[in-house]
């Protein structure tokens, strides 16, 4: 059998959870929470299954939960949009994502993104024949030197992928980033790809730069984010995609033929539980920050450098005074001989530079926090 | 905004699934059962959220699912298959297609398909930059023919899509079919894909001829199901993929990009309905085949004429007797001013022969047939 995708094993975040698995390791890896979605939310399902809607949902996304999305868009960004042609429903954000590339990017085309990438981006840019562009973040903020943006534009850049708060960094882009992107692709076809699975998971106070918030940018982004993430309930993959009418008109030709919907009883519980409780994501900043900082003071006495953590829900630890040796040897160590999964940070480049430094989720009970904790302390 | 897919508006089964509502038609257009999936699945998707399987299932799927699978598979077909390496778990059927297609073929390469053709085939196809060789099949059996396919053939032909039993036509594979395959494809690279969603919808004591029962076709096949036609469920989109160990990793690296995995709970309640309950697709052919004998007698009273069914959850009926107009414009009225939904042929044509037919979907309670028979009997 030839391979389209000659640079592609299993995923690292399934090689990790099945380790952790084996070797009945505290499993850090994989960003999923190990607690529960609301109950009502799950009453909500099951209530739904209760009352029929266990056949096709439209494919676009069910009109409630659509109004739901542009509800939240406005109060949270300022931007009205409209739910019936902006808001597209998904099968969790990485079919959003690989829908709006498939939709935008043709053969030949560039993509930027920056590194460390998430892992999906690249092997759906690769099956559009375009080639990914990899533009470095600084280290160790991870930040972007707009600078190198603007020098690797060529006529044939068709996207630029951004990604805040930034999986695995939790790095945040600033208002004035969005100012840089958007000068950037003022008067190109530069379509932006802006993955923000975590806009609801930004600490400190700080506001979610949403490209949203960016009357110019919105105008020609494609926004994808998650209710796993929001809502504590990953296994679901349910996401979505915000965009013009025109852009997301061709998204939806794409979505329509990768997925066509998404399971319906969700999608009534998630219309509803937004609709009843909108304080969930407006205190996720909250809830999530106490599990940060209560992560952080139980590490504190390990041998492990903790990294800032302006958004997200993963830790950077920079492990050198512990073992000299490369990240991804390290998880393999670290699962084995210490009980603990983590996430290496080389797959998600294309040149890893040679830091020390792996990533550990925090959205986990206490319980599993203090286990992990214990364990990496003694390293 | 340029289009990638010049071809393509929204799918026809959500336009007439649109007219439909507008109009208060009764809707035989698209696909799905206006009863429910059983009780006892439902509850066990309540039961597996409750249980706290929430966050992401392996991406390959559940393997208590992947192992169900393969026992029926080897229960209905006579073949053993490897849980492990050989069965895919996906978001319904259609993102099997897309994976498998994107899997397998590349920029100017050919896939023949036959016309009528379902209608996420070509896209998907366009979008690897291939081209879809169509060939029609004959009216009004739908059989191959299998010169044609011979002659169709080029060095470039990576793929050959078959559907059994067939949608829209409800024609079914005979082994016969199946041998001239094989020899088709035999010392060639072809890789098959098997559409065989409705595989336990086969009438009039026949048996499903899946390429499964084919022990050379098996070594060279993606074959794809649906539990959403199977367990009166489309909205839960839970659907798999079964090939060889070799295409089967192909199919992974790209199934793992596109959803990662699928809806959980539903994976959980699956599993175990199908450990317990053998019997819900062993009596399915009875139950529909139940199903479209009464809706046949229904209908005819009336001016349709009914074209044999031997599979699936579809009616063909002839119109000429009613109107002497295009099938898209046959539906067109008969949603406005019969009110009842059908679907035309048209659109899963390349080329459409200039026949009067459309489809009914008779996956329906007593009382839905008989309010469509009602006014159809009076066209
Ligand atoms: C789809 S599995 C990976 C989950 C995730 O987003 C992460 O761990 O970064
Ligand atoms: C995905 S909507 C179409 C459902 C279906 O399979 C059909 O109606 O043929």
């Amino acid at each position: 059998i030839d391979t389209k995708l000659p640079k592609v094993g299993t995923t690292i975040f399934s090689v990790m959870s099945q380790l952790a698995v084996e070797h009945k390791a505290v499993n850090l890896g994989q960003g999923f929470p190990d607690f529960e979605p609301p109950q009502a939310l799950r009453d909500a399902v099951a209530r739904a299954m209760g009352e029929g809607k266990n056949q096709y949902a439209p494919g676009i996304g069910l009109q409630s939960l659509r109004e739901q999305i542009a509800l939240k868009t406005e109060r949270m960004y300022g931007r009205r949009i409209n739910a019936d042609t902006d808001v597209t429903v998904t099968s969790g954000a990485t079919e959003a994502l690989f829908a709006a590339i498939a939709a935008v990017v043709s053969a030949g085309d560039e993509v930027i993104v920056f590194d460390p990438a998430y892992d999906s981006y690249e092997p759906a840019i690769d099956l559009q024949g375009a080639k990914a562009v990899h533009i470095p973040l600084t280290v160790p903020s991870f930040g972007i030197d707009w600078q190198q943006v603007r020098d690797a534009i060529t006529p044939r850049t068709r996207m630029i992928l951004v990604n805040s708060p930034h999986n695995p960094s939790g790095a945040v882009l600033s208002s004035g980033d969005l100012d840089e992107l958007a000068a950037i692709v003022r008067d190109t076809n530069i379509i932006v790809l802006s993955d923000e699975v975590y806009e609801h998971i930004v600490f400190d106070g700080a506001l979610h730069q949403s490209v949203l918030r960016h009357a110019e940018l919105a105008e020609r982004s494609i926004v994808v984010s998650s209710f796993g993430k929001t809502y504590h309930c990953t296994g679901w993959k349910v996401g979505y995609a915000v965009a013009p009418k025109a852009l997301s008109a061709e998204f939806r030709k794409v979505h329509q033929y990768l997925t066509f919907c998404t399971f319906h009883p969700a999608q009534v519980a998630f219309a509803e539980f937004m609709a009843s409780t909108p304080e969930h994501y407006l205190e996720l900043p909250a809830f999530y920050q106490a599990k940060r900082d209560r992560f952080r003071d139980l590490i504190k006495p390990s041998r492990l450098k903790l990294l800032d953590v302006p958004g997200g829900y993963f830790q950077l630890v920079d492990y050198s005074a512990i073992r000299d040796e490369s990240d991804v040897a390290f998880c393999e160590w670290l699962v084995k001989e210490g009980g603990v999964a983590a996430i290496p940070l080389t797959p998600f480049y294309d040149k890893a530079p040679n830091t020390r430094l792996v990533r550990l989720c925090f959205a986990k009970s206490d319980a599993t926090m203090e286990a992990a904790a214990e364990r990496l302390c003694k390293l």
